[in-house]
């Protein structure tokens, strides 16, 4: 496919991961911007919902419906989860439609019955390629379900620990702070301003959060051990950005260097995953509106515990970021166009 | 003692810790302040430097010396570290030294030197009444340890798991947000505003944070088993409060009703440390500027842990309303005077 | 009246001004609370909805009408604008009802209904004692219209410039940054902290906002000449506090001194207004929670302007503190009793 | 000049404005960073300083020399007041350089002595091209002063307005509400995140800004009455944006629909200035990190004056935006080339 050529719809235009779409592919060299679509919001022109994309101000959101997404190259899903199953069945095969939302991140049916209370959809190529096997899977794919926001940073954060077999992935604990936009742009009392400036709260606390199993599912196929992941999410007063705090278990004898030759490895050919040197710790604010992925891990010998701290942008490559990433994959682009290691600092 | 007749100095009332003492003594009924002192900022006036304590705006810094802390019945230290003993030492036995600093806080000398790098001053009455044993070292003493912040929210948060044998305190895992106060109020490059608003950071990880084993001090009290505690601290971008994430491995076959009730017994009779009703996890906002702890508690059943979220105001119950709870049981008060519950919220 | 017999009714007790007012009444020596009401809320519990008010956690709010707020001394109404009539009927004229709403703010039923669009409901006392004239009105009185939050600080912070005949009042323009907490809880996409934190905005610019003739109206009461005001409110990224930006022209021939003289001696005897050392700027964190007003005065002599800033909490003595102030004069009691100057900061 | 070829210096890459002004030339098609130095911080990497700009992380700060600065083809300094003149003198013609400090923006000897303090050292064409006349000057230049932050967005506000003589220059009144990068990043108790985050104040109030003469100088060029501007600056809690509230009294007749025909005209052309629809307000939020300017204009006809809102990124188009804008016209470049007129939101 000629990269000029590229005709791309986005559905759910008006929320915040439909709009990191777009305005990462603003910037992206190939592509050419067709149906912006929405659902209460069809008929309001972009602008107006979407005021810092000012070269699409003027634009009207449609109405999501398959006839608007058909004759797009590509479609992203930018939905309420429980939406895609239709449009991927009547969208044809040769769409791409790269999924924002849940519906085909996970593979087991029981779990995802378990935690989303609907029937499983079925499961599409992950797109974390960053994950041993998962690029392969991406590359020409014409169905991509991006990852959910914790489960990238966290199973990035502790997959090489676990795949060399440094860590022990049966007692797994992650606690991951967010920024508020990972909660949508649904107006509800919790997340107004008022609420949450001044404020860190918990929430989904005790195993019941929907992106635990995918953090399970992403590692264990590192490992032939159980996988076990005790995962808190906490909501900050920020409106972007994930830090996450991983820990694992240490196996006996292991060293930071071990644990620092892992990274460095298992990351050395990645262009938005960066080990910090030794001393600096991530920090959001640093991957702000990029695609980066910083980490950093430490060994706590006392505890017999690595930690790993990750810092990502929830809406750039924890969604939207990944969805043009693996756009790229899926058309046989360079990975990284139209992509940005560089965050908007301070 | 007659309660109108309380003479308090503070020192080191330039800072964010001696501000908060002297806020909460302004609405103590039963105290007079006398010196306030400070280091640099001495011959500045307070309300230049503490615009909030209106009723103290005209009061001028003095020097932080002996002869200036002498002469009243309470002096509260909030002092950086290593300055302790030489007060102590001087100003006499009669004198109620609440000392908002970690000198006296340890009491195992070699975890100090290895923690702090200087000799071990030696050991204080430890001001956090809610743990067992405490309440009655406190009562009447004339020197009490103020606890670090995190350890405050930590140990409470964590305590009746394991003093009733539901948890298993060898793999604890903590990790805790903080807002910015609690760095203090030197001006460094880290702690600007604009490096910290929009961003989420961890410092201090992989066992090298102070706070650590001040928790592990704590739990160890309540336990014969070997307590180890992987503690990480976030920098989160609030004035206030600090959010903790505490998990344990749950002994088998524990139930949340078996949880729930340790919580609940074990702070029955305490006016600070409120378990919150099931399904309302703690904010921090809820308990700012209040002497309040909220507590919540959860089953990760597949994880096998227990997870305690605790919220707590970092200089209010974390720093300066602690003190002035010591206060009131060194001299006989009742526990709660001048102290409030309530938080300044939204 | 004695003062531990004060039975009082928080009507809206769900909101940021109940929930204010609820926490001053906390606070307060004399006061017994009895009914909390709500609507959409009635039946929930206030701690889940302001789990700050701990001693208040378990009360359920009950419905808002006129039968559960009778038999109370005082009923603050925290309503939306419109309902306080009905209730000011239905209650007798031995209750003291303080309206925290709009509704008996504007003496002019042509403003009123120009402004608000509905009919003009009359005029209370207006509960501003600082303004000359208005304290004798309040003092004993039944009924009190508690000012808008912007009103009170530019009213403040402009009237001994125009009482003493300093400034010009034909040209004043007020530029009022304010805490999201001022638009209240009900949710709104725009007040999500996704949107609000790191951004200022603009809104009812070019005279349109009602709390512009509620200024001309306070400070009409001090002049002969006409007054206009510009008024400019912003939204600023914080729960709590405004800073207005007064300006008006200065008489020729004014100086510095003069003017400070003037807010001198216009708030040598008031409690809460303070003028600050020359040099010192207000900052809104100095009176967060508390019921003080921070001043201060420039002179610009190239722009021929005198420029006045002035920090208020908008809910505190913008709201629920001059409430409270208010009933204490209602009631004879002493005007400050319950309240305090000093904030929580940082 | 070949695009390819252009090779670029940054000196003072360590604080805020030079950081921007790097993550803004990593965009930039034809740039090629030589260079980049700073003050204290050389020898540091600039990874350990900027995290953010992930692919300079190797890069080593040398010191801010003329021999280190020489054999460029642009240079940009990003220096305090005071340093330019003597790399300008050194650097030889054929350099273009842009300076992002204050040093030659104002014409009139006497008002730069008055409000700096030290000697004139000249002045270079205006690096605000959407200014009537700005524009040819620039194109070309070898020499550019970068404007200030709130001269820019101040100035753009209120231009049209007073060009197209339907406002009096003679009575404006600038009210501007700044993040705190503003201050810049040296380490200052005033500015540390507890001290900003949930506060707004004032500074530099009546008249002693440095940015006020800036204004009237702009503003002067287009028009022969006398200008004359009471400025404000405000610091809120955020770390990036601008949002100026500018009023003019309005000449007599003067409608809306006047006042809209100028703004769209003045800014027709201009691909970095919005007028936003009718009914929608600024927020800085939507300009965060992109070169564009939003406007919004109402007319208060109670108070007769006209009130303009503009938002702006205080370091992108309110600094560094600015800076490479003119680098291009001063290369012969198109204008736009490496800024984007999208922002990074929410």
């Amino acid at each position: 496919m000629h990269m000029s050529s590229i005709k791309v719809a986005v559905a759910g235009a008006s929320g915040y991961a439909g709009g990191e779409v777009l305005r990462l592919l603003l910037g992206h060299p190939g592509v050419q911007i067709g149906a912006v679509t929405a659902g209460a919001n069809a008929g309001e022109s972009l602008g107006s919902l979407q005021p810092h994309l000012v070269p699409l101000a003027d634009r009207i959101l449609e109405e999501t419906t398959t006839e608007v997404l058909a004759g797009h190259d590509v479609v992203f899903l930018a939905l309420p989860h429980g939406q895609s199953a239709q449009y991927a069945a009547e969208l044809g095969d040769d769409v791409v439609i790269i999924d924002c939302g849940a519906d085909y991140r996970l593979t087991d049916a029981a779990v995802w019955e378990k935690f989303y209370g609907t029937p499983h959809a079925g499961s599409w190529p992950y797109g974390l390629p960053e994950l041993p096997g998962n690029r392969a899977a991406l590359t020409g794919a014409r169905r991509i379900a991006v990852p959910g926001c914790y489960p990238t940073v966290s199973s990035l954060a502790l997959a090489p620990a676990i795949a060399a077999g440094l860590a022990d992935p049966g007692d797994l604990v992650v606690v991951a702070a967010s920024g508020t936009s990972g909660a949508g742009k649904a107006a509800k009392t919790h997340l107004l301003g008022s609420e949450v400036m001044g404020s860190v709260s918990a929430y989904g606390v005790g195993g019941v959060h929907r992106h635990g199993p995918e953090i399970v599912q992403n590692l264990s196929r590192l490992t032939d051990e159980v996988v076990r992941v005790s995962f808190t999410p906490l909501l900050v007063p920020m409106p972007r950005g994930i830090l996450a705090t991983c820990t694992a278990p240490v196996v006996d004898g292991t060293t930071l260097d071990d644990l620092r030759a892992a990274y460095e490895k298992a990351y050395a050919e990645e262009p938005f995953v960066h080990l910090l040197p030794a001393g600096q710790w991530p920090a959001t604010k640093a991957v702000h509106g990029s695609n980066s992925v910083h980490l950093q891990v430490a060994l706590d010998e006392a505890a017999q515990r690595v930690v790993v701290i990750g810092a990502v942008d929830n809406l750039a490559k924890g969604t939207a970021g990944a969805a043009v990433q693996c756009m790229n994959l899926a058309l046989g682009l360079p990975e990284a166009t139209g992509l940005s290691t560089v965050g908007v600092a301070p």
